[in-house]
This record gives structure tokens, sequence and C-alpha cells, in this order.
């Protein structure tokens, strides 16, 4: 019989078809992982090419090299195509019934590479780090920006997922409103805290690590885990041990121990699927989060292997044919090859 | 400068992101509607193939037939991968911290026509309304069980729409608890009462009538329109005029005026986007909602052209690249063939 399983959170639920289970190969595409070129002449985002992207907002470079030149490691670039725009002044108003305002915001990249052909798993911890530090500068210059109410980093990989660009990007959209899905979760956490007298993501934290049964990763101060109400096939959150309610407050030591279970858990499911496509998304509080201290910030990935339909567009009840448990066994059991990098 | 638009209803906000504005022609795949044939012997609805479908538990056919066999023209069947099961005790547990029930519900699927190449845009109205009555007798049928507090009718329509099967059918899902995206949707109407004085979607009617920029057709029950804060291109809902929670409660006359909007609206979006991937459903209130008189049901149909990604994950903020005053403008403008079925 299949089962519906409460997201303790959000409330959401989720049909879990058991029944129709499926393994990690019914949604692999091929056996091979597919080896891209390390340069493209004609990418924006390639080493060389810094002239092709509007001028960058920030860049870890080495020393004594220009702005919009070689020598760079990460590079955040305000998106050609932005969805907001940052200049102008916050105006709202009424059109007729209906509500509507300007679309200030910002919308950045930021280029994890210089290297056309590497992703997070085929990254050194190293470079996955340098990658979280832009993560953070840039989110604390944004948040000085008091239009901006929330700020959300994600990452699209594969077409599937949404990416049109191959070269490993992840993207930061700052928005002038504090967006319903945010509201749901943030409610989600302060409802519990009244019930339970605890953080939610604490206790989700705390529950995975005794039961263990849906747990993928963990170091000093995250684990990796299946959530319980899994949406998709291979759901994975990873969650800091640590409660605090922005991300971009991490100590140092803390974005290392981030930046080693990130692209250990990129890496299982990487190998486990044959490099899927997958979306991201870093939740965090909202930008006056540090004083309210109303989430436990945690990156979300969805990996892109079924097409919501009609019944989740109509219900937000999402149908999942792999029971979490079984999930987090498959990524768990994938053995990391020795190295740091990895030769698919 | 892109604007920032906010659904009523549910306060989500939607970018539209006007700078990059799409024609129809950017997101037809080609310009001749595929025709496909009217019969296909492997397919399980088609006509002669009875036998390949679980017992059907309704159908219209022609006196004197026998159920399983020909003479239908609508067929109502038991989902062979359903999601939820009819059978068993509704039980609801505790799993460590988190909550599980057992999966009771229906998954039903309407197969509309016997013809495997027909499609709703194709059907002449008499058999769209024959749909529509599958969809009502279906409803009042599994309402009555008291295990089933939503039941939710729709379809999907292509491949990017999650459709496996080509021949035309629908779907009905009956879940034991009301889906959180329904509860939302309740609660925007009950407040929009409270503040306003009356129903959200009554003053969206009236007033999509009086300024006529995002509308689409009309009749004397209903309207189509682009919805204000549409969350992808094209979206369109059909609202009827007459304020009712159910729509299973439709007279007689009012399914013939639904029956002939459904059409000219699926035709209209057919011409339009060549035959686009979409999903609709019909949004009614919860099983017991006569009785408290707390929804306006309508109708929601989503063309599936563009890929949400991260942004729409992390935020449910949708990034639309078509205002719904320009989509409603080609869609009115489409000439519609005379003669009831359309050779495309």
């Amino acid at each position: 019989m299949p089962e519906l399983r409460k997201d303790i959170v959000t409330r959401e639920w989720v049909v879990l078809a058991k029944e129709r289970a499926k393994r990690p190969s019914d949604f692999r595409k091929g056996a091979i992982i597919h080896q891209i070129q390390e340069h493209d002449a004609h990418c924006p985002f390639c080493y060389g090419n810094e002239s092709l992207t509007p001028p960058e907002l920030l860049a870890y470079r080495d020393r004594e090299t220009e702005p919009n030149t070689r020598g760079w490691r990460v590079r955040v670039i305000p998106n050609k195509f932005a969805a907001l725009d940052r200049a102008g002044e916050l105006n709202r108003n009424d059109i007729g019934i209906y509500d509507v305002m300007n679309g200030i915001g910002a919308h950045e990249v930021v280029i994890e590479t210089p290297n056309h052909g590497k992703t997070i798993p085929t990254m050194e911890e190293k470079e996955v780090e340098e990658i979280i530090w832009a993560y953070c500068d840039r989110y604390n210059s944004l948040r000085e920006d008091p239009r901006l109410k929330y700020i959300l980093v994600f990452k699209n990989h594969g077409e599937e997922a949404g990416c049109s660009l191959i070269h490993s990007h992840s993207q930061i959209v700052a928005t002038p409103v504090i967006p319903q899905k945010v509201w749901s979760k943030i409610k989600g956490v302060e409802q519990y805290k009244e019930y339970r007298g605890k953080c939610v993501y604490c206790h989700i934290a705390d529950h995975e690590i005794a039961t263990g049964e849906r747990l993928i990763a963990e170091n000093g101060g995250f684990i990796a885990c299946a959530p319980f109400a899994s949406r998709s096939p291979f759901e994975t959150w990873i969650i800091p041990r640590n409660h605090r309610s922005c991300f971009a407050r991490m100590s140092r030591f803390e974005v290392t121990e981030f930046a080693q279970i990130l692209k250990e858990t990129m890496l299982r499911l990487y190998l486990c699927l044959s490099d899927p496509p997958y979306n991201y998304t870093l939740l965090t509080g909202t930008c006056d989060s540090d004083e309210l201290d109303n989430f436990h910030w945690h990156l979300e990935i969805v990996p892109r292997l079924t097409t919501p339909a009609g019944f989740e567009l109509g219900t937000s009840i999402y149908i999942n044919t792999v029971p979490p448990e079984d999930a987090a066994e498959h990524l768990r059991k994938i053995e990391i090859p020795k190295g740091r990098t990895v030769a698919a």
C-alpha cells in the first residue's frame, strides 16, 4: 500500500508509491558520465573570455591581476538577463483590484570555476570552499540594501533543471518581498517551537543522526540526509548541526566543513545517478533574521528525475517512487574513489 | 523594468520579465500540428481494447452494450498504477518525530474518447460535455466516501506535462487529507471576503469582464482569462460567473456552457501554440464545501512551455516572459475555423 508522509515543517504531504519503487539505474540516462572539454572559446564564463560578461562584482583572483582579466578562481557578475533590476526606487501600486511593484532586486551569477568541464563533484574541496565564500560575501553585501528582503542562492544543473549554460555556475536573486514559500517555512519553524519547545531542523538533525536510516553523510558540523517526506527521488538536505538562521554567518571552520559535505554529497549523487540534472537551493532566513532567529538555514538538493504534472500543480502533493530510506542507502554505499579529483 | 505582480488569492508574487517578452512563435515546436491515427492496436484506451484495462467504474455507452466492450463514448476506470488505494482503513501513525498515514484514496482515469487521435480542441462540444458529466458523476460518487477529503480532477497533455499515454484522458485523484495548496486558496478566499466583503473570484470575473484586457473568451455562464499574476506564459483560467464552491453541482445548462468555453479555449491554445503540452486542474472546494461555501470553483490551464528551476523551487515566485495582456490578445485574435471539427 502507498504511504502518505508529512513534511513536519511545511505540513505538505507526499505520496510514497512503494509498489512502484525504482532503483538508481531506472533514472540513469547513460552508463558513462560525459566528459566536457576544459575550455570553450565561445563560453562567456570561460577563462580569457571575461570581456564577454558584464563587469565583475567580486572575484577571488591572483595578486596583481586586473579585474575582468584572467587570474581569477571564482567570479561573480550581474546576470546579463536579469529577472530583477538593481537600479531604481521601490514603488508599490494598484492596478484595478490588483497589487503590483516595480521589479527592484538583484540577479547575479557566480561563475564557480574557470574550467569549462568541472562541476562541484569533480572539484577539489578548496575550490568548493571558495564558491561558498563567494555566496557569503555577496549575501552580506546585498543584505545591506534595505530594499531587499530575501536573498536566495541556488544552482541549476542540466537542461531538465532549467540550466541553459553548461559551464558550472550558481545564481543569487534578491527580492524586495519575502516569498510565500519562505514565510510558510518560517511559520513552520515558529509553530514547531511553540508546540515542542525546540527548532524543528535541530530536531530533524538529531533524529536522523540517531536513527541513521536516512543519513547519507556527516561530519563535525553537518549532516546530509534524505528527508522523511522526500518530494522526489533522491532529494537530499544538508543541515548544519549548529542552529543559525543565516548561512552567511558561518565561521571559517564551518565553511570548510560545509564545503567538504557539499562536495561529498554531490559526488555521491553524481556517481549514483550518472551526473543527474538537479537544482539546489540554499534556504536561509530573511534579511533581518539575525535578530529574529526564526529559521535554521540548510541546503536542499532536488534531482530532476521526474516531471511534476497536474496532480502536483493542483495539490502540491508530490508522488515519489523512491523511499528516502532506499535512496539514502544507495547513496551511502557509493564508493568514493581515492584522490581528490574524480576521474569518472 | 521588470514587474512584480501579486496573486490576490494566494499572495504569491510573480516576476513579469517584460524586456524578455516572447511571442507565441517562440514556443511553437513545429508549424504543423501532428496528426495521430484514429486507432492503435496496442493502446489500452482504444476502442475494442477494453479488456486491456481494469473493469470500468462508469461508462456512457450505447443501449444494450455490455460493460467493458465496445459501444462507449466516455469510460472511467481505476488507474492501473494508482498512487492511492481505495481499499483499507485509514490509519495515522507516528514514525519517530514524523507523521505518516496509509495511502487510502482513489485514482481513476477518464478515457475521454474511443478515438486515439482526438483531443479536446478537436472534439465536438457534445463530446466535451460528456467528459464533464463523467467528472461530475465520479466526483459525486467519490465524495460519499467519508475517508476522502479532497478530490482533484486534472489532465496532463504531452510529454513535458508528465503525460505517458497519448490517447486523450484525464485523471481523478481523491486524497484522505486536504492539500496545503487547497488550504492556502481557501484561506485566500476567506480573508478576501473578510476585508472586501465579497468572493475574490467573483471580483476577478467582474473586473476582467469590465477591463477586457486579459479576457480570452466568454459566454453566458463563464469567462476565460489570462490571470493578472500568470505564473507561466499563456496561463489561462476559466471562471464560472455564478458563485459556487463545487463544480459537480452545475446544472445541465451550465455543463453545456462550460463545455463550450472549455473547447473554445483549448482550441485557441492549440492553434496559437501548435498543440502545446499543458496541465489543467479543476479546482473545487473540499468535499464538505457545499455547506461551507468557502470556495469558488474554476479551471486552471498551465501550458508547459518553460522549465521551473531553482529560483521557483526555493521561493515559489515564478518568472514569466509573456505579459498576460499580450497572451490574451494573441489568444483572442485566433480565428476559429468554421465547422465543428478542426482540420488543423
